[in-house]
Protein backbone atom coordinates (compact mmCIF):
# COMPACT_ATOMS: atom_id res chain seq x y z
CA UNK A 1 0.00 0.00 0.00
CA UNK A 2 1.24 3.67 -0.65
CA UNK A 3 0.67 6.38 1.67
CA UNK A 4 1.08 10.12 1.33
CA UNK A 5 3.34 11.48 4.09
CA UNK A 6 4.78 15.01 5.58
CA UNK A 7 8.49 14.71 4.47
CA UNK A 8 11.50 14.84 4.27
CA UNK A 9 12.69 10.94 5.61
CA UNK A 10 13.65 11.26 8.90
CA UNK A 11 11.27 13.67 10.56
CA UNK A 12 9.34 12.76 13.45
CA UNK A 13 5.89 12.16 11.04
CA UNK A 14 7.89 9.48 9.17
CA UNK A 15 8.96 8.08 12.72
CA UNK A 16 5.36 7.94 13.64
CA UNK A 17 4.06 6.94 9.64
CA UNK A 18 6.76 3.80 10.39
CA UNK A 19 5.73 2.67 13.47
CA UNK A 20 1.81 2.82 13.05
CA UNK A 21 1.88 0.86 9.05
CA UNK A 22 3.04 -2.39 9.07
CA UNK A 23 3.60 -2.54 5.63
CA UNK A 24 3.11 0.05 3.46
CA UNK A 25 5.38 2.34 0.76
CA UNK A 26 5.84 5.85 1.75
CA UNK A 27 6.10 8.62 -1.01
CA UNK A 28 7.26 12.29 0.68
CA UNK A 29 5.62 15.41 -0.02
CA UNK A 30 6.70 18.89 1.51
CA UNK A 31 4.16 20.22 2.67
CA UNK A 32 0.72 19.19 4.06
CA UNK A 33 -1.63 20.38 1.39
CA UNK A 34 0.52 18.14 -1.12
CA UNK A 35 -0.11 15.38 0.97
CA UNK A 36 -4.00 16.01 1.44
CA UNK A 37 -3.87 16.76 -2.83
CA UNK A 38 -1.43 13.56 -3.79
CA UNK A 39 -2.84 10.55 -5.77
CA UNK A 40 -1.53 8.44 -3.07
CA UNK A 41 -5.10 6.53 -1.20
CA UNK A 42 -3.95 6.97 1.96
CA UNK A 43 -2.38 9.90 3.82
CA UNK A 44 -0.82 10.30 7.27
CA UNK A 45 -0.01 13.96 8.92
CA UNK A 46 0.54 15.40 11.44
CA UNK A 47 -2.35 17.24 13.64
CA UNK A 48 -0.61 18.18 16.78
CA UNK A 49 2.41 18.50 16.50
CA UNK A 50 4.94 19.81 18.99
CA UNK A 51 7.86 19.99 16.92
CA UNK A 52 5.64 22.08 14.33
CA UNK A 53 2.38 23.06 15.24
CA UNK A 54 0.87 22.37 11.81
CA UNK A 55 -2.32 21.79 13.26
CA UNK A 56 -4.10 24.55 12.48
CA UNK A 57 -3.29 23.77 8.69
CA UNK A 58 -3.94 20.20 8.93
CA UNK A 59 -7.25 21.47 10.63
CA UNK A 60 -8.16 23.67 7.57
CA UNK A 61 -7.45 21.61 5.24
CA UNK A 62 -9.53 18.71 6.51
CA UNK A 63 -12.40 21.24 6.20
CA UNK A 64 -11.52 22.34 2.62
CA UNK A 65 -10.81 19.02 1.11
CA UNK A 66 -12.75 15.59 1.03
CA UNK A 67 -10.23 13.49 3.05
CA UNK A 68 -12.38 10.84 5.87
CA UNK A 69 -10.28 10.75 9.00
CA UNK A 70 -9.92 7.19 9.70
CA UNK A 71 -7.11 7.01 12.34
CA UNK A 72 -5.28 8.57 14.96
CA UNK A 73 -2.10 7.68 16.57
CA UNK A 74 -0.58 9.44 19.27
CA UNK A 75 3.24 9.48 19.93
CA UNK A 76 5.80 10.63 22.42
CA UNK A 77 8.20 12.67 20.80
CA UNK A 78 11.58 10.86 22.25
CA UNK A 79 14.96 12.82 20.56
CA UNK A 80 18.48 10.59 19.68
CA UNK A 81 21.39 11.54 20.39
CA UNK A 82 22.96 10.71 16.42
CA UNK A 83 26.70 11.05 15.11
CA UNK A 84 29.10 9.42 13.51
CA UNK A 85 31.79 9.95 16.54
CA UNK A 86 32.20 9.13 19.90
CA UNK A 87 30.49 10.58 22.73
CA UNK A 88 33.65 12.17 24.01
CA UNK A 89 34.83 13.71 20.63
CA UNK A 90 31.43 15.58 20.59
CA UNK A 91 32.57 19.50 19.88
CA UNK A 92 29.13 20.63 18.33
CA UNK A 93 25.46 19.60 19.03
CA UNK A 94 23.23 20.58 15.65
CA UNK A 95 19.24 20.32 15.82
CA UNK A 96 16.17 22.38 15.02
CA UNK A 97 15.88 25.47 17.73
CA UNK A 98 12.88 23.52 19.07
CA UNK A 99 14.41 20.09 19.80
CA UNK A 100 17.88 22.09 21.11
CA UNK A 101 15.36 23.57 23.47
CA UNK A 102 13.64 20.59 24.38
CA UNK A 103 16.52 18.67 25.25
CA UNK A 104 18.20 21.23 27.21
CA UNK A 105 18.92 19.50 30.52
CA UNK A 106 20.66 16.98 28.69
CA UNK A 107 22.85 19.25 26.77
CA UNK A 108 23.39 21.72 29.96
CA UNK A 109 26.65 20.11 31.37
CA UNK A 110 28.41 19.15 28.35
CA UNK A 111 30.63 21.69 26.90
CA UNK A 112 28.99 21.31 23.24
CA UNK A 113 28.31 24.40 20.63
CA UNK A 114 24.85 24.45 19.65
CA UNK A 115 24.12 24.54 15.68
CA UNK A 116 20.54 25.63 14.65
CA UNK A 117 19.03 23.17 11.52
CA UNK A 118 15.99 24.04 9.76
CA UNK A 119 14.70 20.44 10.86
CA UNK A 120 15.74 17.57 12.63
CA UNK A 121 16.35 15.35 9.83
CA UNK A 122 18.70 18.30 8.27
CA UNK A 123 20.58 18.64 10.93
CA UNK A 124 21.54 14.45 10.67
CA UNK A 125 21.86 14.90 7.05
CA UNK A 126 24.35 17.63 7.45
CA UNK A 127 26.73 15.95 10.35
CA UNK A 128 30.17 16.84 9.99
CA UNK A 129 33.02 15.42 12.18
CA UNK A 130 33.32 15.62 16.22
CA UNK A 131 29.48 16.98 15.68
CA UNK A 132 26.39 15.18 17.43
CA UNK A 133 22.67 16.20 15.87
CA UNK A 134 19.28 15.57 18.20
CA UNK A 135 16.65 13.68 16.08
CA UNK A 136 14.25 11.02 16.12
CA UNK A 137 15.66 7.57 15.84
CA UNK A 138 14.56 6.93 12.41
CA UNK A 139 16.80 9.83 10.91
CA UNK A 140 19.75 7.81 12.02
CA UNK A 141 18.63 5.32 10.02
CA UNK A 142 18.04 7.30 6.98
CA UNK A 143 20.86 8.77 7.05
CA UNK A 144 23.67 5.74 8.21
CA UNK A 145 24.47 7.60 11.79
CA UNK A 146 25.06 5.92 15.15
CA UNK A 147 22.61 6.34 17.90
CA UNK A 148 24.57 7.53 20.73
CA UNK A 149 22.14 7.93 23.47
CA UNK A 150 17.95 7.50 23.26
CA UNK A 151 15.29 9.08 25.16
CA UNK A 152 17.71 12.91 25.71
CA UNK A 153 14.35 15.05 26.01
CA UNK A 154 13.38 16.62 29.21
CA UNK A 155 10.31 15.83 30.94
CA UNK A 156 7.78 18.00 29.54
CA UNK A 157 7.87 17.06 25.90
CA UNK A 158 4.66 16.94 24.24
CA UNK A 159 2.86 14.08 22.71
CA UNK A 160 2.32 14.15 19.19
CA UNK A 161 -0.96 13.41 17.08
CA UNK A 162 -1.04 12.32 13.68
CA UNK A 163 -4.61 11.05 11.60
CA UNK A 164 -4.48 8.72 8.95
CA UNK A 165 -6.35 9.99 6.16
CA UNK A 166 -8.53 7.60 3.73
CA UNK A 167 -7.65 4.11 5.13
CA UNK A 168 -9.44 1.63 6.56
CA UNK A 169 -11.76 2.02 9.28
CA UNK A 170 -11.41 0.27 12.52
CA UNK A 171 -13.49 0.81 15.15
CA UNK A 172 -14.90 4.14 15.95
CA UNK A 173 -13.63 5.82 19.46
CA UNK A 174 -14.24 9.38 18.50
CA UNK A 175 -15.45 11.52 15.70
CA UNK A 176 -13.79 14.71 14.23
CA UNK A 177 -16.28 17.18 13.09
CA UNK A 178 -16.51 20.79 11.91
CA UNK A 179 -19.29 23.51 12.80
CA UNK A 180 -19.63 26.30 10.76
CA UNK A 181 -22.12 29.00 12.19
CA UNK A 182 -24.18 31.23 9.68
CA UNK A 183 -24.06 33.80 12.42
CA UNK A 184 -21.91 35.23 15.47
CA UNK A 185 -23.63 36.17 18.43
CA UNK A 186 -22.58 35.12 22.45
CA UNK A 187 -23.84 32.30 23.17
CA UNK A 188 -24.05 31.12 20.21
CA UNK A 189 -20.84 28.87 20.78
CA UNK A 190 -23.28 27.87 24.36
CA UNK A 191 -25.91 26.56 22.40
CA UNK A 192 -23.72 24.72 20.27
CA UNK A 193 -22.52 22.82 22.75
CA UNK A 194 -25.84 22.29 24.43
CA UNK A 195 -26.40 19.79 21.95
CA UNK A 196 -23.50 17.40 23.16
CA UNK A 197 -24.16 18.52 27.12
CA UNK A 198 -27.70 17.18 26.67
CA UNK A 199 -26.69 13.64 25.41
CA UNK A 200 -23.50 13.49 27.53
CA UNK A 201 -20.90 13.18 24.87
CA UNK A 202 -17.58 14.32 25.94
CA UNK A 203 -14.98 16.85 23.68
CA UNK A 204 -11.53 15.66 23.88
CA UNK A 205 -10.98 19.17 21.25
CA UNK A 206 -12.26 22.12 20.70
CA UNK A 207 -10.95 25.25 18.00
CA UNK A 208 -12.03 27.86 16.74
CA UNK A 209 -10.42 28.86 13.63
CA UNK A 210 -10.69 31.63 11.24
CA UNK A 211 -12.93 30.92 7.89
CA UNK A 212 -10.81 33.53 5.55
CA UNK A 213 -14.23 34.59 4.35
CA UNK A 214 -13.96 37.75 6.73
CA UNK A 215 -11.86 38.37 9.99
CA UNK A 216 -13.71 37.52 13.17
CA UNK A 217 -15.80 35.02 10.94
CA UNK A 218 -15.06 31.52 12.87
CA UNK A 219 -15.56 27.94 12.34
CA UNK A 220 -15.34 25.25 15.19
CA UNK A 221 -13.47 22.19 14.76
CA UNK A 222 -14.38 19.59 17.57
CA UNK A 223 -13.84 15.66 18.64
CA UNK A 224 -15.71 14.46 20.46
CA UNK A 225 -15.50 10.77 22.29
CA UNK A 226 -18.63 9.03 20.84
CA UNK A 227 -18.51 7.27 17.23
CA UNK A 228 -21.15 8.20 14.55
CA UNK A 229 -24.32 6.35 16.05
CA UNK A 230 -24.19 7.67 19.40
CA UNK A 231 -23.46 11.33 17.52
CA UNK A 232 -26.81 10.82 15.72
CA UNK A 233 -28.84 12.79 18.25
CA UNK A 234 -26.39 15.28 18.67
CA UNK A 235 -25.93 15.63 15.21
CA UNK A 236 -29.38 16.25 14.71
CA UNK A 237 -29.42 18.91 17.54
CA UNK A 238 -26.08 20.73 16.14
CA UNK A 239 -28.01 21.00 12.68
CA UNK A 240 -29.92 23.59 14.14
CA UNK A 241 -27.68 25.96 14.94
CA UNK A 242 -24.73 25.77 12.53
CA UNK A 243 -23.90 23.54 9.38
CA UNK A 244 -21.77 20.15 10.29
CA UNK A 245 -19.55 18.46 8.34
CA UNK A 246 -18.69 15.13 9.90
CA UNK A 247 -14.92 14.51 8.83
CA UNK A 248 -14.49 10.44 10.00
CA UNK A 249 -14.95 8.76 12.96
CA UNK A 250 -11.94 6.54 13.61
CA UNK A 251 -9.60 4.76 16.31
CA UNK A 252 -6.94 5.86 18.63
CA UNK A 253 -3.72 4.03 18.87
CA UNK A 254 -0.40 4.80 21.13
CA UNK B 1 12.89 50.52 24.55
CA UNK B 2 14.21 46.93 24.33
CA UNK B 3 12.23 44.52 22.97
CA UNK B 4 12.90 41.05 22.50
CA UNK B 5 11.53 39.23 19.45
CA UNK B 6 11.48 35.83 17.86
CA UNK B 7 13.70 35.74 15.11
CA UNK B 8 15.65 35.71 12.72
CA UNK B 9 15.76 39.09 11.51
CA UNK B 10 13.90 39.28 8.44
CA UNK B 11 10.51 36.93 9.24
CA UNK B 12 7.26 38.29 9.09
CA UNK B 13 7.81 38.21 13.11
CA UNK B 14 10.38 41.08 12.62
CA UNK B 15 8.49 42.86 9.70
CA UNK B 16 5.18 42.78 12.37
CA UNK B 17 7.47 43.85 15.28
CA UNK B 18 8.43 46.92 12.64
CA UNK B 19 4.80 48.06 12.21
CA UNK B 20 3.83 47.62 15.64
CA UNK B 21 6.43 49.75 17.31
CA UNK B 22 7.37 52.91 16.72
CA UNK B 23 10.76 53.19 18.21
CA UNK B 24 12.35 49.94 19.60
CA UNK B 25 15.57 48.27 19.40
CA UNK B 26 15.00 44.57 18.88
CA UNK B 27 16.90 41.91 20.27
CA UNK B 28 16.30 38.64 18.45
CA UNK B 29 15.89 34.94 19.76
CA UNK B 30 15.64 31.45 18.40
CA UNK B 31 12.54 29.73 20.02
CA UNK B 32 9.55 31.22 21.50
CA UNK B 33 10.54 30.06 24.96
CA UNK B 34 13.77 31.96 25.24
CA UNK B 35 11.77 35.36 24.01
CA UNK B 36 9.19 34.45 27.07
CA UNK B 37 12.44 34.31 28.98
CA UNK B 38 14.58 36.94 27.97
CA UNK B 39 16.28 39.81 30.09
CA UNK B 40 14.37 42.58 27.42
CA UNK B 41 11.03 44.72 29.62
CA UNK B 42 8.69 43.84 26.55
CA UNK B 43 8.12 41.08 24.16
CA UNK B 44 6.40 40.77 20.64
CA UNK B 45 5.57 36.28 19.67
CA UNK B 46 3.62 34.95 17.03
CA UNK B 47 -0.02 33.41 18.74
CA UNK B 48 -1.37 32.43 15.44
CA UNK B 49 0.81 32.00 12.14
CA UNK B 50 0.40 31.18 8.72
CA UNK B 51 3.86 30.11 8.40
CA UNK B 52 5.06 28.47 11.42
CA UNK B 53 1.64 27.87 13.26
CA UNK B 54 3.25 28.02 16.76
CA UNK B 55 0.46 29.36 18.49
CA UNK B 56 0.25 26.33 21.01
CA UNK B 57 3.83 26.62 22.36
CA UNK B 58 2.87 30.65 22.90
CA UNK B 59 -0.30 29.83 24.43
CA UNK B 60 1.64 26.83 26.91
CA UNK B 61 4.04 29.84 27.29
CA UNK B 62 1.57 31.82 28.46
CA UNK B 63 -0.03 29.39 30.68
CA UNK B 64 3.36 28.32 32.33
CA UNK B 65 5.28 31.68 32.62
CA UNK B 66 3.91 35.02 34.15
CA UNK B 67 3.46 37.52 30.93
CA UNK B 68 0.63 40.01 30.59
CA UNK B 69 -0.79 40.26 27.02
CA UNK B 70 -0.57 43.81 26.47
CA UNK B 71 -1.15 44.47 23.20
CA UNK B 72 -2.51 42.57 20.02
CA UNK B 73 -1.37 43.11 15.99
CA UNK B 74 -3.10 41.04 13.19
CA UNK B 75 -0.78 41.81 9.92
CA UNK B 76 -1.88 40.13 6.58
CA UNK B 77 0.98 38.23 5.46
CA UNK B 78 2.61 39.57 2.29
CA UNK B 79 5.20 37.75 -0.01
CA UNK B 80 7.54 40.14 -1.72
CA UNK B 81 9.91 38.85 -4.80
CA UNK B 82 13.13 39.56 -3.82
CA UNK B 83 16.22 39.39 -5.57
CA UNK B 84 19.94 40.63 -6.87
CA UNK B 85 18.73 40.07 -10.37
CA UNK B 86 16.43 41.32 -13.22
CA UNK B 87 12.86 39.61 -13.41
CA UNK B 88 13.62 38.30 -16.61
CA UNK B 89 16.96 36.72 -15.53
CA UNK B 90 15.32 34.67 -12.78
CA UNK B 91 15.79 31.27 -13.10
CA UNK B 92 15.03 29.58 -9.40
CA UNK B 93 13.06 30.45 -6.82
CA UNK B 94 13.79 30.02 -3.01
CA UNK B 95 11.80 29.84 -0.25
CA UNK B 96 10.23 28.02 2.70
CA UNK B 97 7.31 25.52 1.36
CA UNK B 98 4.87 27.36 2.98
CA UNK B 99 5.83 30.24 0.94
CA UNK B 100 5.79 28.73 -2.53
CA UNK B 101 3.09 26.90 -1.53
CA UNK B 102 0.73 30.08 -0.77
CA UNK B 103 2.46 31.96 -4.17
CA UNK B 104 1.58 29.01 -6.03
CA UNK B 105 -0.35 30.96 -8.56
CA UNK B 106 2.34 33.45 -8.94
CA UNK B 107 5.11 31.04 -10.00
CA UNK B 108 2.64 28.67 -12.05
CA UNK B 109 3.57 30.32 -15.34
CA UNK B 110 7.24 31.23 -15.00
CA UNK B 111 9.61 28.67 -15.40
CA UNK B 112 11.47 28.43 -12.54
CA UNK B 113 13.01 25.81 -10.18
CA UNK B 114 11.58 25.56 -6.47
CA UNK B 115 14.02 25.58 -4.32
CA UNK B 116 13.26 24.93 -0.30
CA UNK B 117 14.83 26.64 2.63
CA UNK B 118 14.25 26.71 6.61
CA UNK B 119 12.69 29.87 6.50
CA UNK B 120 12.03 32.92 4.35
CA UNK B 121 14.31 34.38 5.74
CA UNK B 122 17.18 32.07 5.34
CA UNK B 123 15.89 32.14 1.61
CA UNK B 124 16.95 35.53 1.04
CA UNK B 125 20.22 35.12 2.99
CA UNK B 126 21.33 32.58 0.85
CA UNK B 127 20.24 34.25 -2.54
CA UNK B 128 22.31 33.01 -5.18
CA UNK B 129 22.98 34.41 -9.02
CA UNK B 130 19.87 33.96 -11.45
CA UNK B 131 17.55 33.65 -8.17
CA UNK B 132 14.82 34.94 -6.20
CA UNK B 133 13.39 34.44 -3.21
CA UNK B 134 9.65 35.15 -1.65
CA UNK B 135 10.12 36.70 1.44
CA UNK B 136 8.68 39.55 3.68
CA UNK B 137 9.87 43.41 2.73
CA UNK B 138 11.56 44.08 5.66
CA UNK B 139 14.15 41.12 5.03
CA UNK B 140 15.00 42.48 1.59
CA UNK B 141 15.92 45.53 3.99
CA UNK B 142 18.02 42.94 6.55
CA UNK B 143 20.07 41.43 3.56
CA UNK B 144 20.12 44.00 1.06
CA UNK B 145 18.74 42.94 -2.11
CA UNK B 146 15.83 44.36 -4.38
CA UNK B 147 12.28 43.94 -4.03
CA UNK B 148 11.05 42.55 -7.52
CA UNK B 149 7.26 42.71 -6.94
CA UNK B 150 5.17 42.99 -3.96
CA UNK B 151 2.19 41.10 -2.71
CA UNK B 152 2.87 37.78 -4.86
CA UNK B 153 0.68 35.63 -3.01
CA UNK B 154 -2.71 33.46 -3.72
CA UNK B 155 -5.64 34.96 -2.32
CA UNK B 156 -6.34 33.04 0.47
CA UNK B 157 -3.40 33.61 2.86
CA UNK B 158 -3.90 33.76 6.30
CA UNK B 159 -3.72 36.72 8.44
CA UNK B 160 -1.27 35.89 11.31
CA UNK B 161 -1.70 37.29 14.99
CA UNK B 162 0.96 38.58 17.43
CA UNK B 163 1.04 39.63 21.08
CA UNK B 164 3.15 42.62 22.66
CA UNK B 165 3.62 40.67 26.07
CA UNK B 166 4.49 43.09 29.35
CA UNK B 167 4.49 46.89 27.43
CA UNK B 168 2.05 49.83 27.75
CA UNK B 169 -1.84 48.63 28.41
CA UNK B 170 -3.65 51.00 26.08
CA UNK B 171 -7.37 50.48 26.24
CA UNK B 172 -8.97 47.16 27.03
CA UNK B 173 -10.96 45.56 23.55
CA UNK B 174 -10.42 41.81 24.42
CA UNK B 175 -9.19 39.88 27.49
CA UNK B 176 -7.18 36.27 27.59
CA UNK B 177 -7.66 33.93 29.87
CA UNK B 178 -7.01 30.61 30.86
CA UNK B 179 -9.34 27.61 32.15
CA UNK B 180 -7.88 25.28 34.29
CA UNK B 181 -11.36 22.41 35.17
CA UNK B 182 -10.23 20.26 38.08
CA UNK B 183 -12.19 17.33 36.61
CA UNK B 184 -13.34 16.34 33.24
CA UNK B 185 -16.87 15.01 33.08
CA UNK B 186 -19.25 15.61 29.88
CA UNK B 187 -20.96 19.06 30.00
CA UNK B 188 -18.33 21.04 32.05
CA UNK B 189 -17.54 23.11 29.06
CA UNK B 190 -20.63 23.58 28.46
CA UNK B 191 -21.15 25.09 31.98
CA UNK B 192 -18.15 26.77 31.49
CA UNK B 193 -19.08 28.77 28.75
CA UNK B 194 -22.88 29.54 30.13
CA UNK B 195 -20.99 32.25 32.58
CA UNK B 196 -19.81 34.33 29.03
CA UNK B 197 -23.77 33.72 27.44
CA UNK B 198 -25.14 34.30 30.24
CA UNK B 199 -23.20 37.62 30.77
CA UNK B 200 -23.73 38.09 26.83
CA UNK B 201 -20.00 38.10 26.35
CA UNK B 202 -18.80 37.01 22.92
CA UNK B 203 -15.46 34.74 22.73
CA UNK B 204 -13.14 35.06 19.84
CA UNK B 205 -10.92 32.29 20.31
CA UNK B 206 -11.61 28.44 22.08
CA UNK B 207 -8.59 26.15 21.89
CA UNK B 208 -8.45 23.29 24.14
CA UNK B 209 -5.16 22.14 25.43
CA UNK B 210 -3.10 19.19 26.96
CA UNK B 211 -2.04 19.97 30.48
CA UNK B 212 0.84 17.36 30.07
CA UNK B 213 0.06 16.11 33.43
CA UNK B 214 -1.57 13.53 31.68
CA UNK B 215 -3.13 12.60 28.38
CA UNK B 216 -6.77 13.93 28.15
CA UNK B 217 -6.38 16.23 31.31
CA UNK B 218 -7.01 19.52 29.16
CA UNK B 219 -7.20 23.48 29.79
CA UNK B 220 -8.79 25.78 27.53
CA UNK B 221 -7.68 28.88 26.23
CA UNK B 222 -9.81 31.88 25.85
CA UNK B 223 -9.90 35.12 24.22
CA UNK B 224 -13.46 36.95 25.13
CA UNK B 225 -14.48 40.07 23.12
CA UNK B 226 -15.02 42.16 26.52
CA UNK B 227 -12.25 44.35 29.20
CA UNK B 228 -11.31 43.54 32.58
CA UNK B 229 -14.69 45.49 34.20
CA UNK B 230 -16.95 43.89 31.91
CA UNK B 231 -15.42 40.14 32.98
CA UNK B 232 -15.98 40.31 36.55
CA UNK B 233 -19.62 38.64 36.91
CA UNK B 234 -18.53 36.39 33.97
CA UNK B 235 -14.95 35.02 36.37
CA UNK B 236 -16.88 35.31 39.70
CA UNK B 237 -19.42 32.66 37.79
CA UNK B 238 -16.06 30.80 35.83
CA UNK B 239 -14.34 30.30 39.01
CA UNK B 240 -17.27 28.18 40.73
CA UNK B 241 -16.31 25.11 37.88
CA UNK B 242 -12.46 25.92 37.01
CA UNK B 243 -9.32 27.57 38.58
CA UNK B 244 -9.27 30.86 36.14
CA UNK B 245 -5.97 32.71 35.34
CA UNK B 246 -6.75 35.83 33.65
CA UNK B 247 -3.81 36.61 31.27
CA UNK B 248 -4.32 40.34 30.69
CA UNK B 249 -6.85 42.98 28.51
CA UNK B 250 -5.59 44.47 25.53
CA UNK B 251 -6.43 46.15 22.56
CA UNK B 252 -6.47 45.24 19.08
CA UNK B 253 -4.45 46.66 16.15
CA UNK B 254 -4.29 46.22 12.16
Amino acid sequence: MKVAVLGPEGTYTHEAADKYFEDAEFVFYSTIKEVFEAEEPVKFVPVENSMGGEVSETVDLLREQKAEVTGEYRMPIKHALISDSDLSEIEKIRSHPQALSQARDFIADKDWEKIQASSTAAAVENLNEREAAIASKISAKVYGKDILEESVQDQDTNKTRFFELDGEKRSEEKTALILEPQEDRPGLLHAMLSCFAGHQVNLSHIQSRPTRKELGDYYFYIEAEAGSEDLEPVIKCLETYAEVDLLGSFETLE
